[in-house]
């Protein structure tokens, strides 16, 4: 089954509180997972909310990473989309699930773009 | 069921080609989106490759907006992720494959940060 894209939800739950409230931790933590991958960084956006949460984005030139943070509940939903075989989003996965400190967490594989090519 | 976010990921086939390689049409296209969407824009992201097809993100107060396109076979993988009542990502997915001119898409819902609290 061919598809053009792969793309790893996670659900981090049980993750150090601290740190999901913490931007620039966030930030380095996404931009060390698009690397450990193997992917090549264009662009990002990072927001902080009030009282509290983070949302941001990594776009890369095989897709993009990005992480919404619910400190409140120990949450954070992180995406890491890639697409081409130079890059290897698992190992993005696990460096996020490593630094937010998961306790519970789970991945769901998608296939995006599954053409009659 | 009670979740934190909604998160609907679109699979947008027959899409016009021209469309998909323009990156000021898509950007106009994902913030109008976000809008009809009754979403807060924070930021945005887009990024043209050659030689061809675009990925760009936009940033909400209530989570985000992504699309990548691949012009060459039509396709384009978009993803509406939302938390909060006050956002209808419906509509944006409407104005999405309206906008693309997609002849055959999908829409997959689901459901992120389901919590036992």
């Amino acid at each position: 089954m061919n598809a053009l894209g792969k793309h790893l939800l996670l659900e981090l739950k049980g993750c150090n509180k601290e740190v999901l409230n913490d931007l620039s931790f966030l930030k380095e933590a996404l931009l060390a997972a698009a690397n450990e991958a193997g992917a090549t960084v264009l662009g990002e956006s990072f927001h902080r909310f009030n009282p509290q949460g983070v949302s941001g984005v990594v776009v890369i030139t095989e897709s993009h990473l990005f992480i919404h943070t619910w400190p409140e509940y120990g949450y954070a939903a992180a995406d890491i989309f890639t697409c081409g075989d130079s890059v290897q989003p698992e190992k993005a996965a696990e460096i996020l699930i490593k630094k937010l400190g998961s306790k519970n967490h789970s991945i769901t594989e998608i296939r995006r773009g599954i053409l009659d090519i």
